[in-house]
């Protein structure tokens, strides 16, 4: 059996029970664990299977690269029209590990969500601030989510999931979607629909991807036609948003408030306006992370390993 | 019809539009609204009906008095055997508001467990102080709720909605209850149970009421026996925990976390120790506060008046 002992090359730095889980699953194969992403990384481009972040130029050249398992949701580098050709020229796969964080990224949207309509952010404001018992103004601002109107800008399998999470809440849910299936579980619009559905959001939900065609979706004309009572959250990329245009919009209350994990550029600096924006809420990027992710990660590419090896489709094939 | 106008007692205070729709709603009976609950109120010794928070040793003793629904869903003066012996000797009922409460407290009991569970406060305590982006710190102790255990201390209408909200979520829940009536969506346990179930116990949610029997319910011991990875959370009463204990479990960390929305007393002065607690989050009695929470009570009342004009059951009937 010609594919019984690979080269696989990696890159991942986890902790130790994550990494003696990758090197146990792989051990029928030779593991190349490096410690940095160089271009000129031989063992890389003489691999047949790389885990990680690969460098996307070396990938792309590579002639025995077979499959690249990407420990990310996100695949930007990867997403071009000469990756995709290239690879599909000769018969090499890309998968990512979207998997590993649809569930962690649909409870922390919902947990955006509920902490808004209870207003859990100001509670603990008080409590870390004036340590009164402001409870009629808390109470008065409180909401509840049932019959609410949500706009998901996205329809993958964080916005699946979250679509069951958001089930038993009964608010009405649509998604923008490039390209409709037909198995979606709401209702599915096209961009060009979102002029009538923008309007009318109580939450506008960005879900998207950061590549040509989603760069500054959120702009200046989309957020102009939201609801003034309308919240925007981001768990997807921050270039995705026109950051000026929602500073603006919270600043002049054309946005009631924003809950965003995503940002331009990446740490946010601590002098930018946006972490004391007005109603302007940030996590650092965590949406993804939970316990025992690193580990989840190593058993994703030991599972899709195992279907590489029988010639199978892979979880999270994107090539 | 002897029932055709009736005298209406009634002490709530509420926005003009709750307060509009009140006088319509009872317009074919005599509406005495006061100001001050006082306990020489002849007016609400000699009404039919009572609506709001009337004196409960008048409703006791008062001839006249055929129905009292009150504008809460708490209940603690009421909740008594001479209050209970004495109305139904001469045929009168009681009602309370809960079920105008069970969505708002169930979606904060929501909130509150996807705060901690995604780090929703220490994000948001970075945002507020060093905006720095502990996104690794923040990842690695965010957690997923599937596969943890849920003790519910408690099991009425709040509780039966937190279960079909956490649905989704996977996690394993039983529920303390005092009798059983076989229609729970959950496995009830009795409270002698208790101590094979709170070891266990990820999450103990307290949605107890007020009463005699529920004073200290959370106390040493028992807090003594649960995991030091437990979060316990109440919405039910302050007075049903030992608050020098919860003090205690956190300072010593035999608690992970606490989040409680009720205290004893209320408000909690600026200084208590309860405030600066490690891992302890604090909402102002917020839970079952939304907008348009007063307009529901109302329409509650009224709803219930018609049922009471017809001789039907009460929603939410106590007695």
């Amino acid at each position: 059996m010609k594919n019984s002992s690979l080269k696989i090359w990696s890159n991942v730095k986890y902790y130790e029970t994550a990494m003696k889980l990758l090197r146990q699953g792989t051990s029928d194969h030779q593991l190349i664990l490096v410690s940095e992403t160089i271009r000129e990384d031989p063992s890389l481009a003489s691999a047949d299977i790389a885990f990680g972040q690969p460098d996307a130029e070396v990938v792309r050249q590579s002639s025995s690269l077979r499959w690249v398992h990407l420990d990310s949701a996100g695949y930007e580098k990867f997403d071009t029209r000469l990756m995709h050709s290239d690879l599909r020229s000769r018969g090499a796969k890309l998968s990512n590990s979207s998997s590993v964080y649809d569930e962690p990224c649909a409870e922390h949207l919902l947990a955006m969500m509920m902490g808004l309509a209870r207003r859990i952010p100001h509670a603990f404001e008080n409590q870390l601030k004036d340590r009164m018992w402001p409870m009629m103004e808390l109470r008065a601002a409180s909401y509840l989510l049932a019959g609410q109107n949500v706009v998901l800008l996205g329809f993958g399998a964080i916005a699946r999931r979250l679509v069951e999470l958001l089930t038993p809440l009964r608010m009405n849910l649509v998604a923008v979607r490039r390209q409709k299936t037909g198995d979606e579980q709401i209702p599915v619009i096209v961009e060009s629909e979102l002029e009538k559905y923008l309007p009318i959001a109580d939450h506008v939900i960005n879900i998207l991807p950061a590549n040509a065609s989603t760069r500054n979706f959120v702009n200046a004309a989309r957020i102009s036609v939201m609801k003034r009572s309308a919240i925007f959250y981001n768990i997807g990329r921050g270039t995705t948003v026109d950051q000026e245009a929602l500073l603006a919009a919270l600043h002049s209350g054309q946005l009631a408030a924003t809950y965003i994990d995503v940002t331009d550029p990446e740490p946010l600096p601590p002098g930018h306006p946006l972490w004391t924006a007005p109603n302007c809420f940030i996590t650092p990027h965590t949406a993804g992370g939970y316990i025992g992710e690193k580990e989840r990660l190593v058993r994703h590419f030991l599972y899709n390993l195992r279907r590489f090896m029988t010639g199978e489709n892979l979880l999270d094939q994107i090539i």
